[in-house]
């Protein structure tokens, strides 16, 4: 059994100065054209099994942000390409139905004559209203069991039981018309190695039984990914971008762990990992086994398949809602993980210099969006460690910088031009962390307004990453500070302050978040990103993001008070003074700045390479 | 029918100078040992009606922070005078569940030998648990269903149905042994003037049923006084502080009322302002009517008696539950309510600063606690205007300030000492407005380390005064401004920043909050407190209390952007100066407390005796 960290989870081509791009692709199949006639062999499918209607969403049965090629269906059918969505076929309407950020994206990619595009979550057109406005009473809508997560469809279903509306759990009818699916590739799962996972599987599995089944449960069922590859410390490379392994675990109350997964895809390395307690077992037995289950199982009811749920609940086995056991564990980080995710930025800081200094130096002569992409992607290529990229490169020039989830195709691409912000928000997975990182550039002059603007964003980064709060406090409570000096000038922006970070695993992950719905507290050793920023449609975007780690903060003064957290910055980048408004910063400000540069300069520094170390000084200038 | 102001709700005594107290009171009869024979007799009655154990709550049947003498079964059980509790009594045990802040209180006034205390909220003590654990199955445990809202009793009913305990809804058996009960006194309801309320009732009920009812329900329940008392334009006495009438109202999809009262409480000029759509009915035939109710009937599980639940579900009358309608509305002020409301802060302002001017005259002449309390009530009264206090006036010196809510009795009054703080939280019932304000004062020479606390109080007040922010945000979100500079040096205080005020109604009202678990957003309109503190037992308390209304916000230079909030603030009582420490203040600070202050000076000055004047003055001073 080999702790390597040679390990590679995915072909990179390593070189700067390679000719094509390397993991992240400017365009799509996808086109509007493909759904009419699919959508037409989809309603013949409908119509042989008896049903009305036939739910398509985004989601594979994993409900992650990533979905495999052989699992997009809802893009498959319509060319939508977004990461959310759902798509509704009846035999006579078709429509999709998309949040605010996705809105427009929808628009432009699915037929219009055919599918209507709906805004989720407004009240006037909400999923369950269009079904009933769209559908006589008794009728029948199918639906794949293992596409929906329990709490969706039991939301659905009490929503549309008063109109008479069935929903039926049947085989996938996309699957049954998808002629040139591609295949699901023949992927491995790799041991995490205990140099950057900190705590073998056996204490994590005996820990999380106890403290989460107590007396009264027999097991907990666990669907996400995430949360299994970090109890099992597991990583696999079933989607891109997200290091996990497709599979869903059920942890026992004596710590042991059933693993239904795709047996193939286990090697000695792997087997001998996880040892006798983890059994492997082939999904197509996951029914037989669920059955078998003696006591209450605990489940998720926002991850647990409906699939697994009908089981269970049709067994007569009593089902038991709660958090997934795994996810506040898993977003607390232990010293191993602590330290290697302190690695993974000196590491991913030195590429991004790199890059920013190759952009200073070359800003004027023509480049892309995609140039920048592929530069950085190089850069973080060229550190040697790096698995894949965190997510896709956000490197919005002007205009494109208000699209908050930009990505760059050959199509919106433009040339940077001067006088403009150019927005970067992109990260690296490696072996010790995950990380993901905002820089807003400024090309040439900056008109002052921008620079106001840009100083306010600034200062709320800033005030979060400064601010202590005592123990128990959510990020809700917190995320106004980013806020605090958009707001006294009239703006603010629409996205939450900052997400969860996994460890060599998904880029937004909980319980933690700044801002959103979260009510989970902040605790000692969690990683958030602290991200204000400001658009206007049209116009601009501007973003600046560090991650940070929450951790004790004493107060030797104060016999008495509550006990504190604080933030430690992990982010080694410098942040472009050159468009700050110096006389809008306070004295502290000022000073968190500069004790901030001082500190990336002394640890980048040695890193680079000389024609990026001149300017790492210049960059790192006190303010 | 008479729109007169010189409506006088109590029967307050004027006069500065009267010997004895005048609202508020300073001791109680309640003591430790009333508990065991009651308690006794208590049990007679359970065995003769077949129960093992029965719920005693501090409600009466309206829910209100305050009850009547002959609701306070509680007490008259058990001694506890708190204004939150539930006593359990089981043949051989006893058990008063209180929440942290009552604590240590109810382990003083009740019989420690009958009665466990124990603290509610905390998982391993909970209601349940308890019950579960010292009953047997098949065990019944009576309640009176009058007393307990329907979310009460079916999430205690669902969290022990699983022990095989039931809970029964049986006639009240403390009404059964309480001898002595003082009567129910025989009050009257005034109409409310339209000349404070600023709109009709009929103008109410037709928005409210409009909004509200739709299509589909015929009908809401409301539960709440307050909202009675606003949607009607009523005002009663049946409770102190709260100028509330006790009653039930069903608004129609029309926009008629029934109002469920008892009928003697209304006079011509009520009947009369009432008029035909609103009709007055007997409390005993509640049951009769509901069950006549045509079609599903909007209800608030919170406040929602669950006698009447049961009497709408045995109906088969379909419940469908939702915020309280009028709520919201309510807590938005029309243009009259804000000008009245202004108008009382002048007065009440006016009457504090009598009161400051004469404590600092007199502040080492041997005052206490009481005789501040009597001063201020003195100077309230002297307006001409005072309806009633609106809460206990909390006069808490030195250690007594870190009780949050202290109420001095003649047991715990303290001589005012020079080097000590005074906390004074105190508000007035006006026609026009109620108020709270808190204003802590140095008496003499105070420390360097209660100076700097006091100052990150007092800046989190501003903070909170100046800030703006986008239109449907919540409290929660903005509460974090108060606690930045204490959370800062490792303090915090253990209460949230703000709530909602009534508009000569209750002193706490929903649904708008500054923290806590409010998720309602902040609108145009509505009044809220802000009232950072910083307490430390057994040494200090500190509390800086304003009252503000939110409003619109213009950014006059910025074309795009969310429409803003900022808080107009209500309150006009100078701030002690004395205690702030200059150098820790901003500039845009001190700003803010000289503007604060001029108005003070402008609007308070011309109305206060000349011996206040030199005074206000003084205290207005520029920082």
């Amino acid at each position: 059994m080999t702790f390597s960290t040679r390990i590679r989870f995915f072909p990179v081509r390593p070189g700067v100065g390679a000719p094509s791009s390397l993991l992240q692709e400017f365009d799509s199949d996808a086109t509007p054209r493909q759904g009419p006639p699919r959508l037409a062999r989809l309603r013949k499918a409908m119509s042989d099994s008896g049903v009305a209607g036939f739910l398509v969403p985004r989601s594979d049965a994993f409900q992650g942000e990533w979905v495999a090629p052989c699992d997009r269906r809802l893009e498959w059918l319509t060319g939508f390409t977004g990461s959310a969505g759902l798509c509704i076929a009846l035999s006579r309407r078709a429509a999709i139905f998309v949040d605010s950020r996705y809105r427009i994206q929808a628009r432009l990619q699915v037929d219009r004559t055919e599918f209507e595009t709906r805004e989720a979550g407004k009240k006037s057109s909400g999923v369950s209203q269009w079904l009933a406005a769209n559908l006589t009473a008794g009728s029948v809508v199918g639906y794949d069991a293992w596409l929906h997560t329990r709490k969706e469809i039991s939301a659905l279903r009490s929503e549309i039981e008063s109109e008479d509306i069935e929903l039926r759990a049947i085989d996938n009818l996309v699957d049954r018309i998808w002629d040139d699916r591609p295949p699901r590739p023949a992927r491995t799962v790799a041991p995490y190695p205990l140099e950057f996972s900190g705590e073998p599987h056996e204490s994590k599995r005996s820990r999380i039984a106890r403290s989460a089944l107590g007396s009264e449960l027999s097991a907990a069922f666990i669907a996400s990914p995430e949360s299994i590859a970090w109890l099992l410390n597991i990583r696999g490379t079933d989607i891109q971008r997200t290091p996990v392994a497709h599979a869903y675990a059920i942890l026992n109350r004596d710590g042991s762990a059933e693993l239904f997964a795709r047996p193939e895809m286990f090697g000695e390395s792997a087997l001998e990992h996880l040892g006798p307690d983890v059994r492997i077992r082939n999904f197509d037995f996951l029914g037989d086994f669920l059955t078998s289950i003696p006591g209450p199982v605990l489940a998720t009811e926002s991850t647990l398949p409906d699939w697994v749920s009908n089981c269970l609940e049709s067994a007569g086995i009593k089902l038991v809602f709660g958090p997934d056991p795994c996810e506040e564990p898993k977003a607390i980080r232990n010293a191993v993980e602590t330290a290697g995710v302190a690695e993974a930025h000196l590491r991913d800081g030195t590429a991004m210099v790199e890059f920013l200094a190759w952009l200073h130096s070359a800003a004027s002569d023509g480049i892309t969006e995609i140039d920048a992409v592929r530069k950085l992607e190089r850069c973080r290529v060229d550190t040697g460690a790096l698995q894949d990229i965190s997510f896709e490169t956000i490197a919005a020039s002007g205009p494109n910088g208000a699209i908050v989830h930009y990505k760059v195709t050959k199509h919106s691409n433009r040339m940077l031009r001067r006088g403009e912000l150019l927005l970067l928000d992109s990260g690296g997975q490696y072996l010790d962390g995950t990380t993901d990182v905002t820089r807003t550039v400024g090309l040439g002059e900056i008109k002052p307004e921008l620079r106001e603007i840009y100083t306010r964003v600034l200062k709320g980064l800033i005030w979060v990453s400064r601010c202590r709060w005592p123990e128990g406090r959510t990020g809700t409570e917190l995320d106004a500070f980013a806020r605090y000096h958009l707001w006294m000038a009239g703006l603010d922006f629409g996205h939450s302050t900052g997400h969860g970070v996994g460890h060599f695993l998904g880029v937004h992950e909980g319980p933690q978040q700044l801002g959103g719905r979260s009510r989970a507290p902040i605790r000692s050793g969690m990683i958030l990103s602290i991200e204000p920023g400001c658009y206007q449609d049209f116009e601009f975007g501007i973003r600046i993001e560090n991650l940070a780690i929450a951790k004790k903060y004493s107060v030797a003064e104060r016999k008495v008070g509550p006990k504190m957290l604080c933030f430690r910055t992990l982010t080694l980048v410098p942040i472009d003074l050159s468009i700050a408004e110096r006389a809008m910063l306070t004295e502290c400000e000022r000073t968190w700045l500069n004790e901030y540069h001082a500190s990336v300069l002394r640890q980048i520094g040695p890193r680079c390479t000389s024609s990026a170390r001149a300017w790492l000084h210049s960059a790192c200038r006190p303010i």
